[in-house]
């Protein structure tokens, strides 16, 4: 049942097959990320954090917390992560006009670097926001998240700019 | 040692705290959401997606699956979400242009709705495209994660215009 | 090689075989649980929730959000508990002399109980309040967790006095 | 940017797409399945569990509780699988001539069947079992695991048969 | 919509803000953490243990290895918590007169202490006893639950007396 | 209250008490480990998946990504296992005639070996295969899962032959 003359199935062979980077062969060194995020929540929103006022309660700490377990669980949301122990989670929430602005800082001694719990902590710190928001505005829009700092590992420090 | 004469503390009284919204009076309904997400991958990642030639494998299919993955931790990640069944959740990642557009699915039968749900598959599912690019370009940026529907429950169906 | 003339041997027979209870027949009604936990934090930690100076931070809200959280993982914690969705948690947190009181209100609609959703909140709730405020105070004591108050189900509701 | 000229590129088409079944118009019913395991442990390890003295403890009963947690991860190992309540799981776990027999019993009141929770049951019944007795024999073999009853749903009993 | 001429909002300043301790740049040391438990179970159910005649099966082995899987899970429940690899996971159970006396110790080469994963160890085990013995018995109180001992770090070994 | 005049019982002494190997004393060392199975999928499943034309998607796909995420899910499913960071997870699903043929490598830089991450990833990788084929096959069976290669620590490399 072996198959010939025929083309090659792209599911089939080795193009496209997930596989994990193996960092196997790293040196256990001190990583850091800093990773960022904006929520626009609109007026009333924003109103509401200033006063405390939102039935759910603080916007701002849920957002932080939220955050920091987002980051616990990167490797159940990014299929291709590794598991790590981690060495710091720090995840800030302010308010700038009308716009949450998280910042989500993780640090770990590992073989492999921490963006994706970085950007993790900041996207799980978006999902509070939101949730924390919505009866008040049913559209906030999380407008932006990215991984802004890496340093540790072969290739130094690197920072992306906007 | 109890306190008097004294202005009441925010921390130690009810504002702010926080508090999960009781759904146990709501009735059982057919509940469904869909969220939407867009991610700025660059030229050459969108190429790499056409080509299928990612060295982590095929970007669009990982982020499909990580997004449903992400649609099931919504309770773990969003720290008032109620911990809910899901009767479907369904992840559609495409390219345009030099952007994944991601949208996310969920329904179910249950006592609230489900557009935590719907968000979370989004971000989960923008995760993994950052996750299968950063290779290759380490600036992607997560531009859009948004609720677009929500049907189900007392208030109709309600769609959110960008 | 089968065993005679020898007594059974208890690890290998029914007694004391770990079984879940079945609940597949029972109804799904409106079920609610209440916990009560008390952690005697202690003179000094005592004073910097109330000054809200703890380095850690707000450690009423920390133990109220551990605790929502810890409800949700009931089914990991205890193995013989069922996985549920749950229609409410509710953990409060209060200040009284040097002891930090926690009360848990777990709801849901299903067929079986859940006093351990309300009980593994109040014990989450002290775990959390214990981590907030060991670098104060190492010798933190949780001293009581117990479920108060029961209802739903065919036994009625039923009320335990301490 | 758009592309023309070019057959579909499989990976970028619906073919091969993951996607979940939508099981939101179905009925809630009683749904019940069983799964069945055999494990290879060999002769020493077969009578170290009669004699109950393999170091790491009680093969048997901690093959039983794994196979119970291992229920309640489903949706985790299974992508497609949907997160469901479970209001039964019964694993049994039996030594026959050199071989550890599982049986696991799943039960719910859903839209889906729970096969997949069955068969999860006696997958992780039967990795506890290779865990608890590969110190004595590292080649120990799961040999089989698969469904062999489902009732509920549309399609009525059926029953597999070797 | 900048804010001036108001006092600082507590929930807008760092007051209170919930932040994980840095670990980052502590050296991995072999960390040792002990807790112990008490669980007031009353005459009924200690007899029902001496005589393993509990309908759930064997409470103290249930016990054992819920207080194992809890330590697995204390990131997820103490949400300040880092997540860590763990070297030991060690639960007792034993029965003194009416109340079950537990105890754990945790292992860890790694950056921070692990009283934390001892402690949710007790916590969890005591959870077990009290869903193991409810049947019998709905008043079962978890009456005690503390560290006891650490070791490693730079403090040195702290023992704890009641 | 003490008993005397009576045999031990067995569930109160320490015969059978489940205990986790304590590896706090081993040294962290780059460890591997290989695991393989096989799915007998029949005909029918197997021209399916040549023609990746399964209605739930690309079944060798789904089953390497779903087998990555069940190694990451080893101390949950296995309950004496320990948590551990993963440097490499790498699921191989290929077909041969009618059977999914699966291999598992994983590799930390740990105190422990990581066999039991490799037979859990195929483990988890052929539920899978069960779940993707199920409605074309309901009697799909998993015919086979062995740890194949162990390296690293104290004992050196092992290989078992089948």
């Amino acid at each position: 049942m072996t198959r010939s003359n025929e083309p090659p199935l792209s599911h089939l062979d080795t193009a496209g097959r997930a596989r994990m980077v193996d960092v196997g062969g790293k040196p256990v060194t001190d990583r850091r990320a800093v990773a960022e995020g904006r929520v626009d929540v609109g007026p009333e929103v924003a109103a509401a954090i200033r006063e405390n006022s939102l039935k759910k309660g603080d916007l701002l700490q849920v957002a932080r917390l939220g955050g920091v377990q987002a980051a616990k669980r990167t490797a159940d949301l990014v299929l291709l992560c590794h598991p790590l122990p981690l060495a710091h989670i720090d995840v800030e929430a302010t308010l700038e006009e009308d716009c949450v602005v998280l910042t989500a800082t993780v640090r770990t001694a590992g073989q492999t670097g921490v963006e994706m719990e970085a950007l993790a902590a900041v996207a799980g710190a978006a999902l509070n926001v939101v949730d924390m928001g919505k009866s008040l505005n049913p559209a906030i829009e999380i407008r932006s998240l990215r991984v802004v700092e890496k340093t540790g590992g072969k290739s130094g420090p690197t920072r992306h700019h906007a």
